[in-house]
């Protein structure tokens, strides 16, 4: 199912090279201002244009089909579409032969039967991203001071990102990279115990942007290899701030009022130029694949809008299940 | 809630140290047949007793109270339930004053309103895996031939794992490490392509496993850190086999017939004998805490065999969403 | 919030008088053929145009904006949009002072504290069942042989339909009407023992029309004045087919393969031109109201397709969880 | 699915003659004083005894499995387990064969592939009920001043229900009977406007209620034949008092802060000791059957407390979703 949250929850819909694509909201409280303007910094963060972007540009423009009223949300569903309209299908028409290394080719055409809309990746397409983008701004707005902060930190192996991009460009291939996303002025005691930690549902949400391989929390990876004496974070105020911050601001998967901290893998983007040998699927035989089309170099630089939107959306949620942000929001 | 899974759905409850622990699990096939023999190898696995687990032991004996007759699962909730016999509440009472750094216990008590159960851990404690392993075990035999194993790799930093238990054991303090997991025999086109994709599922039942920090898919944090080229699995069979495995058996979230390897971080218990420096709730000082109790050196000596309940509970829900379980089982 | 189902869902959004109205519906199985064409028939049931409904007259055009490519379901949410051409808001305007009786205005404007897009209804129009129309029309043609019929079999407490809706116009009142439903080609065992009961399901889904303010299962209230001898159906076949139909073809909440049959209770139109005496929320005293706009006379006619459709919705979600349905339909 | 509810939700299981009948509550705010006393009230309206009922005997007494601590609700799954201790199995297996009229022993053997526990109805027994009532006896307690009240007000035909049981005892058969229910304290703008209206949410659980075929909201199936004049609810004062209550308290699916009334229609049940003539499933031709064992001559009798239950727990539910329920609910 292509639908996610409990009381804030979204549905997505569309594919890369057909009419559009969107997302209807339910459990947005009425009453928040809301305008397209609003849209604009955080669909242009997650815009190409920057070396590394792919060159297919967008004009990504949201539209309200529902749920919006004088320029506030009615507390009922708010759809938004975005019309695709640079659209090449021409390029993809042949992969339905040889299906891309590292897409979902294969297994879209195996699970659909064939008859999955191909182009462009269809609705596996990281363009579907721009639906969980624009649900993120509401999201955002909803969570008034919490502030939440994505970048990407590490890429094809190193700290300085530029020269990373500017390596893979100069090779014809892609790199992947490592987004670190932190969240301040979070209450104590979002999530539940057990299935609905903090942790699983940030989890379930960010691992369906596409190319997200691995997620750690706090120290993550690194608490494997520490102690328990190292790893414990003491408690030093009332409200409960830590010393140190190995946990990531959750604990027993319930935030616990400290920074929230987590980092996602992301791997290279799929298609490159570089020729590839693989199955042709039609043939029967083992063929050479040269990815047409227009491609990131690195599509972690567009990673952090969307997890923050991934994330904002997680959190309103938990917010509004704890009874921290009001059904009747009132223009605040 | 404490409830996952959508077709095959999984509902837990108890407390360490109150009647018992539970699981009620509903959309089981009707016609498995099922005894309490069929627990004894999981249950027996994740049973403390080794160098490194807690010297508190349990029976840990498993008792239908619903959904069996003649032997036989009949189609309506199953549900099991373990008594608790060794517990000593008294360790843990004066917790409630100085919450142990690590540990659920303040979080616990500002969200629940010091209401919670708060004997060890109450319903945060790792004994609540006990319903989780359970229903593995019902999962893993509708699973039939679909296998999967999980083991742990890595302790305290190294892979001598036996060393670094000693050590900690020795040092009074606990470790980290990392625990694998990898399914065979899987078929092409489990998962959704968004938000219900494979990692996203199976992610978040994982991080409600307690202790788990971090986890990866197939080459996860290293494929951040490599090309395209480098990362990408050719396809060399018509049914989709590949080269290499840097996707973990995963494309666009959807298994694609390889096998599927994922790695979790365990982090070190929280529970340790050394002296810890942290707040007096009561006093609003500064305090030493010594945690009493019974505990793991190494919790990720037990995390194996509830990884794979974990798993096979959320590959079952898909396999029968793909309508390749069918609703009665037959006794097969 | 907007959604219904389990794996065949739908998702609604819209306004009467805003943009248009429409329906995401997640879990088509891939490989229906499916056109506009294929929403002629029912959509034109749906339009008023007959006596004793509203003069409003809209396109009702559908718009595929994802899911459907080479016509052909894709598998993936397919979005259906109505746009509305036909709108006079201005008739509306001044009813937020004085809320309609037996229309949604003055909940609407308390639930929603005013933020609600009252223009005709909003959210809470009729207008909303297109979406649940054309849901249907994709139900319906998944479903094959099972063939569902409703009708109009009395209104304004006479069989004689045509006379009663003759007097409501002459009286310049509204009057309401009882509709009969009736399934026939159902399977044996559709429906869940306890809350997912067939009566639960399709009555939940059922009171989410628009004026429906009763339902009853075969005999229905009428089995309240029977005995157990009378109402027990004897079973005279091995399939299970019954010598009567008191229970409606259901049992324990289970179908057991004789015709499903239901009634619905449909309220007479709450818009009428008859002066009514009731509150105005500006003054805080009682005044007259009389409602302008385009209205129908009995509503109960343009229920027997909302109805169908939402019996296909139901049946269809229960038939893709007994695996009746295949997840790839490949274009039967 | 044995599950209903979105924030305060309950999840049954059990058979009538297996070990025992139970539900686990999730969504309980903690901090709500709770002991077993507080069941005795409920439970014994629900237990036989009176003219009419089953002479069959059950302690029910209920056993707190999880979820309180100190008298107190924890905040996290509250299990309650009623065990059986009267069960005479031997009166029903030989119902396997004649499958009873009226009862779901064809359609569960159907269902379940003949892996259903078949004693006393097993999962599909009216015993079940017990779980939904100790549910209500939580909501009632959450909803503080909100008061549901139902009772019997028609059997066989007669408001003279006493003589009405009388016949029926005296003629060895059984009768139907409805029930109304009312619940004042109500605020403005509980439940959502489409899918999840309160009509929709509350006959979802009702008619998961065994016997239940009807139900009606206000004037229901009387509406159908009234004129919209007659049937709008006139608004008198501000806060949305109506003259009249045709709506039985909700417009477009919310209520509006009027009494709520509607009723059900309970079928005779379907044990009689009356001569069935019916197929044997086991010789494929007709047979007469006569019903053994221990049932109620008017089942409609012990239906009023259960139908109580199920509004309170549909009502809390919806309390907690307008935030009007608080998460911790200290004692009150």
């Amino acid at each position: 199912m292509d639908s996610f949250g409990k009381l804030f929850r979204i549905h997505i819909f569309g594919e890369s090279h057909g009419l559009g694509v969107g997302v209807t909201i339910d459990g947005v409280p009425a009453g928040l201002p809301l305008t397209i303007k609003d849209f604009n910094d955080d669909l242009n963060k997650r815009r190409s244009g920057a070396k590394g972007t792919t060159p297919r540009k967008e004009a990504d423009q949201p539209r309200f089909l529902s749920g919006i009223f004088h320029d506030h949300t009615t507390g009922t569903p708010l759809t938004i579409l975005f019309e695709n309209t640079n659209t090449r299908s021409e390029d993809y028409s042949k992969l339905r032969e040889i299906p891309r290394p590292g897409h979902a080719d294969f297994v879209a055409t195996k699970k659909f039967g064939g008859f999955e809309d191909y182009r462009g990746g269809g609705h596996f397409s990281g363009r579907l991203t721009l639906g969980l983008v624009a649900a993120g701004v509401v999201a955002k707005k909803l969570l008034g001071s919490i502030h939440i902060q994505a970048r990407l930190i590490e890429a094809g192996g190193t700290t300085d990102i530029r020269k990373a991009i500017d390596k893979a460009v100069e090779d014809q291939d892609s790199v992947g990279g490592i987004v670190e996303c932190s969240v301040k002025g979070l209450p104590v005691g979002l999530g539940e115990p057990f299935f609905d930690s903090v942790e699983s549902v940030l989890s379930h949400m960010i691992f369906s942007i596409p190319a997200i391989k691995g997620i750690e929390f706090g120290s993550g990876f690194m608490a494997a290899k520490m102690k328990g004496s190292e790893h414990n974070d003491n408690i030093v105020s009332m409200d409960g701030k830590t010393e140190t911050n190995n946990a990531g601001g959750i604990n027993g998967g319930i935030t616990n009022g400290n920074e929230m901290v987590f980092r996602v893998a992301v791997k290279p983007t799929s298609s490159t130029s570089k020729k590839q040998h693989t199955m042709n699927m039609k043939t029967g035989k083992m063929d050479n694949l040269e990815v047409q089309g227009r491609h990131d170099t690195c599509i972690a630089l567009r990673v952090p809008v969307v997890l923050e939107a991934a994330t904002a959306v997680v959190l309103t949620d938990f917010m509004i299940q704890e009874q921290k942000i009001p059904k009747i929001y009132r223009g605040k």
